[in-house]
């Protein structure tokens, strides 16, 4: 099958990152096409930044037509619901794969994201999708997005400060990472914590192979069903 | 005071009309403006639509600098969270108005909508808000938007249907119309039904004037905080 | 229009301070009327005082006939509910006035109110309002409600506190003041940590002339329907 | 030990019914006073009657000194908080009574009660307690309370017909009767229906024998704390 | 009337204790039989032990056909379920008749149980029961159930210290006890903390107590209809 | 990868076809061993069952040494607390790999069940899982378990009714089949109902492949963690 994994921020450097760690899980067999608006937002950061790459998000979802799947690789999963009522196949955002990915492993997760500003839009979420439930905490680490690019031991410690607050304080048993550019880190937390982190790429692409197998597809019977075209010009 | 109300799809008529309930509720030394999107959606019917008005929505926020308020005359209340990072002035959409004005005159209203496609959304929205907890149904009339612009007995006729059924099967005791364009019918409706029904327009006006005349504005310190804008091009 | 504002405690010269910013927020053409009943507690500090207050705050309602709107100016939305059932004009609760104005500006508000005592019963209104899922927090300041009228500098040193922990704490991005006495400190704390601060009794008055021009008033077909009265003498 | 179960409404024939059946389940050595307000609501019949009963509830238990546990034999719960923080001894209404009973035998409750003004007010003390989580409806029956005083078949005809309704619509597998008058009916709709039907009166006096014998009584650490008698005059 | 109490862990010793605090509370007339399976867990700790346990459990159950309820003595509730659709006596565990207990004299209780790994159950079992609604905390004091055994003035100082913090920073004003093993503590630290501290034991005695005067058994009208055997051999 | 498949009934038909099931979704490289108890009940309908299947679903699980991850295959996911303790593989139960494939292709998914006796253990789980906030409905078909295994017309005929009536009703826009023994009917009426339906024994299954494939596995440092045996004989 073949997955088209948006990033819905311009910058390319990120969009190479997370195509790497998608190609990473994906069984052989599964063609990742990874792609980036040219224009929009820089990093998604608060509600402004995920309203303004909506335009260059659905322009790039509109352009690939022989996909099987979309995965929208930001953690606040912007513009799913939109997509899934545009496109005939499934799409999963990375931001609810790591939040289902986590209920399936562990009793309690938190999450750590980048800023504060992003931490509402996070939590709103979780509560639609229901995830609140399994939710010990959402912690900001106040490394910006694009910051985490460049890595270095500053944004790694300041993550992991958070990681152990959200293990001594909220008792959470599992980390999920909340930013398509903290894969890196994935591995190492883990193992310095002790318990699975989560990134949630490879585990968007993991739940399309699952959908894809099981023959199933976003539902068009309801809330995602076609749009009637009434764009006036 | 002067609010800007913003119509979200390109219907110019439904502007006009949106406009005139909210000049029929403003206090006098308030002035109305009212906008909509040369393009994008002619109705706003579901996430496609949601998410496709939101680039003309922005930019017609954008276009009025001189205004102390932004109304967001859509009953799914797009783009809000956008526009309160954006602007510097309160932002408040006749959704989230409707139901805290239901809120503060009744213990159980009931939501009627236009299609079944929008009805997950506006319960989204309510759950959000915490006001589904005041909710006791969002009903469906399957009357398209734009059909209530024509009127006529037939879209009155199954919206008064809904109404009663929620009255009788859920027992509202307060209807809140799910649509900007269904104004014209409430206080026909009230009178039929004998119970309070709420258009958001007026409600919007009223809210505005009130965080106006308290010396409220969206907090900048959380959510909210203005975007470092970061577009590349 | 004519609003009614109940104090429900008696304490003539906390009611005076009420009218006083009741007046200051109300639209040119509106009449505030305030009274508070001549017994019954001198403050309302917990769920003794709230019941106690009730016969004196029914009959100040009952005393003032040629109203369009009633405000309760108690944070504990004491008696609302009563009221609502009682009257046939609008009845709002400075409290839940405050918890709706939060709801429009901001992601997640706090509350900063006076002895801990008072906390239970605040966060059960928030969760029958619906609201608790827009609160982060109640917190008391331990300033007994008496001792706001005196003000002086300790009073406002123990509020900021729990403020600046609302803040630091719990990431709130707003504040409520949680009781009638607290008026005076809203626009200095507003501009001590940059957001806004809310007090419900201007909120209250503005929501009424809401009603009022948008044609609202309590639904008479439920929960408030007009009691058959039944006293037995 | 002694428990005063006050009948919140000034009908004394149903406070004779009421101590009955208070009696019939109170183990021996516990003796059961009962009484109800001279004036007042003849009946309980929304939030006005709520109201409007307090001081008469309150003036009853201040009466009795010698007790060693109240019940407010309303469906209500009337005044329960208020009493808990006016008196040293625990304070039980039979609403919530029913409802704890019901929950550790049954997976799925539901109320019959009288008109449909009163279900509001019941579910939103089902939500304080929590106990909505465990409750399939509370339905009315549209019988007023003092008509249950008569009996008839037609009460209980449109009483089994509401019981017939919660077992096939909304999957209930117990009843909770939602009036302090249905008493009677308890024995004959349990075995019509084939399943528990409670009645909170004798539940509440088991429960505070329960207490008694545990040497439990009242929280005076937070909400319930006595009050700082602060009543001008 | 006859209460049969398990103790469903493996421990003769702890079976004794749990017996001794159940006669302390029953009434007159009250017959405790208390047993334990002589396999299984020596102790309740987490989810395995909850499921190892429960052979055990149900042949302890079928071996007294004679008596009138069952009570399960550990804080868990393991079991609850099965045994109710299983006997047609009632059956109430411990914990949840604790936290109803908890819920009739307090307005935030916390629970101070043994090892972390068992906080996510009894949450678990709090939100099922609804009464997650109720409670401030759920804290682990680190102390393994076997441990309680001995007491000690360690076990001891770790119980009380989450208590002091349930008090000092959730708020609780009502402690449950969470471990059947923790009764010795419970008057100690009732005296030290000035509020009540609750032990499941005799709260499910006295409410078996109730049923039964009640007339009250579980339904067997739905979740708990006695099951159709079917096991293959 | 090897998935140890294990139907915690001792039926060996229903072992062999949820066999079949799941090697048709495996990818090529992943082993499906199945098994069942020897002993134990015939069919899991309700609490008894799912209680006394333990013992059996245990040993069985301890029989498997080499494998990389067990799906319980009952959709009460009965055991998969005890069993994500007890192994150091990831443990799925098909009841929540179905609820969270739904919750990813739609906005409100149905579940059709056997008997009415399961519908609040199907009820309990979705709310701990967070995932009710997803679902429209648990419905009962009332065709018991074993009657599934001979299929024939009237079977499907009921859970058509069913699923007609959720999406009619509810409005759901996606159905699970709410039993292993369902499977056979997933794709025929996913055709005459034009909408997905969800069998979890493949979606359990891919997401195992997918937790494999992203290195994750049950965290051990909470809930979850190893018991310390403590086993008396």
């Amino acid at each position: 099958m073949k997955i088209h994994v948006v990033n819905p921020n311009s910058t390319a450097s990120m969009t190479r990152a997370i195509a790497e760690v998608a190609r990473a899980t994906a069984r052989k067999g599964t063609t990742i096409v990874a792609s980036n608006p040219a224009q929009g937002p820089a990093s998604i950061q608060g509600y402004y930044d995920i309203a303004a790459c909506l335009p260059g998000l659905m322009a790039e979802a509109a352009r690939y037509r022989d996909i099987d799947a979309l995965v929208v690789a930001c953690f606040d999963d912007t513009g799913v619901d939109a997509l899934r009522a545009m496109l005939d196949v499934p799409v999963i955002g990375i931001g609810e794969a790591a939040y289902h990915a986590a209920s399936l492993i562990s009793a309690r997760f938190s999450v750590v994201t980048t800023l504060p500003r992003s931490v509402p839009g996070l939590e709103a979420n979780l509560r639609r999708y229901g995830l609140m439930a399994r939710c010990a905490s959402v912690r900001a680490s106040n490394v910006p997005v694009l910051d985490l690019e460049q890595g270095g031991p500053e944004a790694e410690r300041l993550i992991a400060a958070q990681v152990e607050r959200a293990v001594e304080e909220d008792m959470a048993d599992c980390i999920v990472l909340g930013c398509a550019g903290m894969s890196d880190l994935r591995a190492r937390l883990s193992k310095t914590f002790d318990l699975p982190v989560i990134d949630g790429i490879g585990c968007a692409v993991g739940f399309m192979e699952t959908l894809h197998a099981a023959g199933l597809s976003t539902s068009k019977a309801g809330a995602y069903s076609s749009p009637v075209l009434s764009v006036s010009a």
